[in-house]
């Protein structure tokens, strides 16, 4: 097994030292502190509550849209949306009017840290549950990256790796299970024992947060065996860093249909005609959550007189806070070029969708929850490993969860 | 040892029903939820943990502003500042032109839940740490009302209760001290084991939280203290709601010092002359915060155009949130009579001041930890006993950390 070679190298602004050790930032979608804290009391993760100990557990603030892929860009570039340009799953290109994915890597503006850390002579590796988010983290990457989703057809000259399901020792899971999950902390576990790698990103994916709450038995099943993992991976010596894209709050009142406040018709009241809302949570996993999240972005027809539109939607009870573009692009560090004329978001238990018509929610098969606004921003953050005094002194200020690869690298060690 | 008496009664629009146990709300002065996970992963809370086992661990929303004054009164009337007038520890009084400190019983614009149940028949008992907010809380309370900080002072014709130092066993505790809060629950604990009170609000002082982050060592022994007491009143029997009325985060730049925007320059700058800012944190306890906290009432001078303030005031860096009145008073559910023309919120990191020559930070032996604003608003909840399934829906939805008493009476027991 060979040595991990000790390198500088900088990205986006930051320098990163990693040094003869094997580092491991590992993105525990949707993990909520709450989900950690349930079942570290009931004792099912020992090996966390052990690198707790050792380590440092804080809370990090995680991008507001606080969706998987502004968050997960901004942890593998280590920068904010303004930088990296992602912000959400979707924006409407103004040239064709028409809705964009953005599932590919082309949309990022920036360069990862872990495509440079590869060329710097680190043996890097991301692996995902979702495929979508392979194609992006993965971009430009000199090594390995696969997803859970189509571990089977990853290939050596596209993927950097082959026979991923003998690696692991399983088949490709579903996408729709906790199994997922799972299978990217055991091929990252796999990875570090056989050394393939030594500077990882492992990506899960909240299907299970979506569906249970912290306390569930199905939950508390499926975090022991995020812990297995996390057993084996400290165990072959890994720094890890540990946090989430973002947090996850029920968003359905007591008779468990799903609140939602839908947009459109209330901006037809506002505005009249020509306004466009788009959802950046929609994706084609449209399972987990309907495309109801908590924050929306809203198109203006020009001249609208924004103040008044602000306005108007702080009016309504459930709508928490109103931004426009300028505002939104300062404070929450959006790209301007992929964001509409006002953010829109809203409570903790509650959505913002288009118009009825429009959300296909006979696929819940739970109560839904979901993600997107100011109340799943917070999110934990654990590194393995003691802080040394610089990084105890970052963590008591506004640490935030595209940190986490300064912490594990440049926080341990002297 | 009298049997508690099971009643009915109805105050702020909702009906309690205490069965034959004894009950007790504990307010845990700035207990962000860190400093239960880092106490309880250390195993120094060892009877908090088997009540969270037992019964439910949540995350509730306080009220905005995450000050002391305002969420005991919500906690102890189960409403919001709209409804109990409380909306900060100081208003701007229109008429005198002057500061108010809203120290006293008469500023509560609402019946207490512990008052209306005495003249249901239950025995009940406030204990605060301090006695400023003694004031507010015992206001027209037929029972038992004293601060530890004034404890030797109780008598039985103002306070319900003499001898208090022999109940405890304990002399009067300095208020600048860990011992203060303990007292408070040694004091309740006591209550309880002597038969004298069976329903209680208890509510301790955030001294030791302004000065010590979670996992510092004086801060988990300060939280084993605690929990010595939790225990005590368990193995009496209680049912316990446990909550916080709001979080606490360093507010200090990596040298210790404070970190503060200084709004009347700032307000100089974009109206004129003639604006007033109240910093609603202020209070006689100077040692702890220098009067710096992340939520600021802006009074502008008649005529002002505000839109243009608010846009100015979203424009500095470490300002998150400017709400006009109407909105502040919806969304917050603050009182009209009591407020200004604007709320003005920062960051985790940061502090809102009036000028530099307003606050004596001498005082301040530590680096600054303080609390306020949107960072602080989010807090543990406890119930020792099992929630009925009523509850458990209402806990998976947004929780008010001043629905304590509701969830601790109403939500265990079928």
């Amino acid at each position: 097994m060979s040595v991990p070679v000790p390198c500088t190298f900088e990205v986006n602004g930051r320098t990163y030292r990693p040094g003869a050790r094997v580092y491991a930032a590992i993105c525990v979608d949707g993990c909520g502190d709450e989900y950690l804290s349930e079942s570290l009391i009931r004792g099912r993760m020992p090996n966390l509550a052990g690198a707790i100990r050792k380590g440092k557990r804080f809370m990090g603030r995680g991008v507001i849209p606080s969706f998987t892929n502004p968050n997960n860009s901004s942890i593998i570039t280590g920068a904010p949306p303004a930088v990296h340009g992602i912000n959400g799953n979707y924006f409407l290109d103004p040239e064709s009017g028409g809705a964009v994915m953005m599932n590919d890597g082309k949309f990022l503006k920036a360069p990862t840290i872990v495509a440079t850390a590869a060329r710097a002579g680190r043996r890097c590796a991301i692996v995902t549950a979702k495929e979508k988010l392979r194609t992006i983290l993965a971009h430009d990457l000199d090594g390995i990256g696969f997803s859970a989703e189509k571990a089977g057809q990853a290939e050596r000259g596209t993927h950097g790796i082959d026979g991923v399901e003998a690696l692991v020792g399983e088949k490709t899971p579903p996408i729709y299970s906790p199994d997922a999950s799972v299978y990217v902390l055991k091929a990252g576990a796999a990875m570090v024992e056989q050394g393939l790698a030594d500077l990882l990103y492992l990506s899960l994916t909240d299907y299970m947060q979506h569906k249970f709450a912290p306390e569930e038995p199905e939950s508390l099943d499926f975090h022991a065996r995020l812990d297995e993992q996390i057993g084996r991976l400290l165990a072959a010596g890994v720094v890890l860093g540990i946090t989430a894209d973002h947090g996850m709050n029920a968003k359905h009142s007591a008779d468990g249909r799903p609140r939602v406040v839908y947009l459109d018709p209330i901006l037809l009241r506002l505005v009249g005609p020509g306004c466009r809302v788009i959802l950046p949570i929609t994706d084609p996993y449209v399972a987990h959550h309907g495309s109801l999240g908590s924050f929306a972005v809203v198109h203006v027809p020009p001249g609208t007189d924004l103040a008044r539109v602000r306005r108007g939607l702080m009016g309504v009870p459930e709508v928490t806070e109103v931004m426009e573009k300028d505002i939104a692009c300062e404070k929450l560090q959006l790209h301007p070029e992929r964001l509409g004329d006002l953010v829109v978001m809203c409570g903790r238990d509650t959505t913002l969708g288009t118009s009825p018509a429009e959300h296909d929610l006979s696929q819940l098969d739970r109560p839904l929850r979901s993600h997107g606004g100011r109340y799943e921003e917070m999110v934990p953050m654990i590194v393995s490993e003691p802080l040394n005094a610089a990084y105890r002194a970052k963590a008591e200020g506004d640490p935030r969860n595209f940190d986490i690869f300064d912490f594990t690298i440049n926080g341990t060690g002297s």
